[in-house]
């Protein structure tokens, strides 16, 4: 993400930094796309996220391997790069260890280097410092774009698409969370998520995709971004939604750390193409819902209510609002 | 840094991910500087450096405010863009924040901010998470280089320079271990740091630089990164080196975070510069030393003994070797 921006919150305490870094940018002809999307894209198309995980806050140690965990940090910033349609090319790790972590750091750039040669990219640089406790890792994924898909395009009328099945990681944590073991489907969901990249980047190619980011705070919380800058209203039909096996409905709209992708098109565009793309990928492609005039993010129920969800979303499982 | 690389450290443990890494960067023509330099280049000239922070490691809460926090974290990152001799661009901006940071939040930023804008370059990105108990900040720097000084063109008969007095900001941290004031000129070359960018692009575009970095592990550690980069041995004149006011030899040899360039250049190439240099920036450039046949690096004491010093450097103020 480099949701610096808009993870300032509205409140008017960020006001000030938040007009001066859009003053700034406003006034930069070197970037294309500042704070805000999914990604930071410069004027000659190379395209940066970054993604920042702590032990504790996105993890406990004994959910994950040390592979398991450098993979999962270097999906959750390739995937932000897929979300543009951008071609991954560099991870840069910076890990702080503990002393117990340095007997596995070599385990942790294997993850991390799982995940990038997996979307053809590979480790360029990093950061290697000392945690007197705690495990941090933030990677950062550079790559390119042409046309970087946005999440501002999203028109009344437009329908609303995703991939894969959701809420799969989000029943992991549960089941974890009661002490319990997950099901190795959930599991394998949180541990070993997919950067879309070869998806995005066909959806780009033949869909047309009007707005497009991937799941990292939950489909209902995600749907906001698209709302909030496309200036419209997302509906989503929640009878649509493709529930993991393992997960209930709340786990796939409020669950985070999906990765998967989210994305509108105009009305024909991608649904002529939904079989191709499964055949293509082994990926559903479900229509869950359309853009409407309006804005924020309403849920059409399985038992026929409306409801309007302004706000919901994954906030790291110690701090669920 | 992109010190992933020599970070892991000579021992037999990381051979396998370090081979299996250079053999990656070897196979992919996008990129022309993988880990092991100060900073990745990617094939049309992007390079990219990302430096971590955590209190309690780089720093301790009440040396610094938020706002020199940021501004230092930005340097440390920028400055590896400086040591290339590249155009910085963008800054991402990855902070755990604790509950009582989050009232600080603009603060670190603007300090981000301003180290960013005092080189030319804007923050474009970022990622703003939770942390249970430490500050930790996370900065990568994009920017552009058509011709990146590196480290490895060190030769025998060039000399060594160094921008810049030494041992500051080392002289400042020592003060504060003992629970003493600083002196304001130490703590200011700690907290207040400058990315030598305009130097270093001046440098190059005059001077011919065969090796270049910053110096960020002290004034031995850094010369010995140019002696292995290049295969050859760097030796210093203790005599001539330019200690900061207030700091030791000590300081100035075994401290790190000065953040002045350390290159090396053909005999009589720099020379006639130094004087126009110090004109237009108001910073010494001083000839320290030279490059001989041979590996580590060499020091010729004061009092006319010679030593050999292959390791040193800054490794956090907690665990000094």
């Amino acid at each position: 993400v480099t949701s610096l921006h808009s993870a300032l919150g509205s409140g008017a305490e960020f006001d000030i930094i938040r007009n001066m870094l859009r003053g700034r940018l406003r006034a930069d002809p070197r970037v294309r796309v500042g704070p805000g999307d999914d990604a930071a894209v410069l004027d000659d198309g190379t395209v940066l996220s970054v993604d920042m995980v702590l032990e504790g806050v996105h993890f406990l140690r004994g959910w994950l391997t040390h592979e398991e965990i450098g993979y999962r940090a270097a999906t959750a910033a390739l995937s932000d790069l897929a979300a543009m349609a951008a071609e991954p090319i560099g991870l840069l790790v910076s890990m702080a260890l503990t002393d117990a972590d340095r007997a596995h750091a070599e385990e942790l750039l294997r993850g991390a280097d799982a995940a990038a040669v997996a979307v053809g990219a590979i480790i360029i640089g990093g950061d290697l410092t000392h945690s007197p406790d705690r495990l941090v890792l933030d990677c950062t994924a550079v790559g390119r774009a042409d046309r970087p898909v946005l999440r501002n395009g999203a028109r009344p009328g437009h329908r609303l698409w995703v991939t894969g099945r959701l809420g799969g990681a989000a029943s992991a944590v549960r089941s974890w969370l009661r002490g319990e073991e997950a099901a190795s489907s959930t599991r394998a969901a949180f541990v070993r998520p997919a950067a879309r990249v070869a998806e995005a980047r066909w959806i780009a190619r033949h869909g047309e995709p009007s707005a497009m980011l991937d799941l990292s705070d939950g489909l209902v919380g995600d749907a906001s971004h698209i709302a909030a800058a496309s200036g419209v209203r997302v509906v989503i039909d929640e009878a649509s939604v493709p529930v993991a096996a393992g997960a209930t409905l709340e786990d796939a709209l409020d669950g985070g750390d999906d990765y998967e992708l989210l994305f509108t098109a105009p009305a024909g565009h991608v649904e002529a193409l939904s079989t191709d793309f499964e055949a293509a990928f082994d990926v559903a492609l479900t229509r869950i819902g359309e853009v409407e005039t309006g804005k924020g993010v309403r849920l059409r129920t399985r038992d026929g209510r409306i409801l309007d969800r302004d706000v919901g979303g994954y906030r790291h499982f110690g701090s669920r609002s």
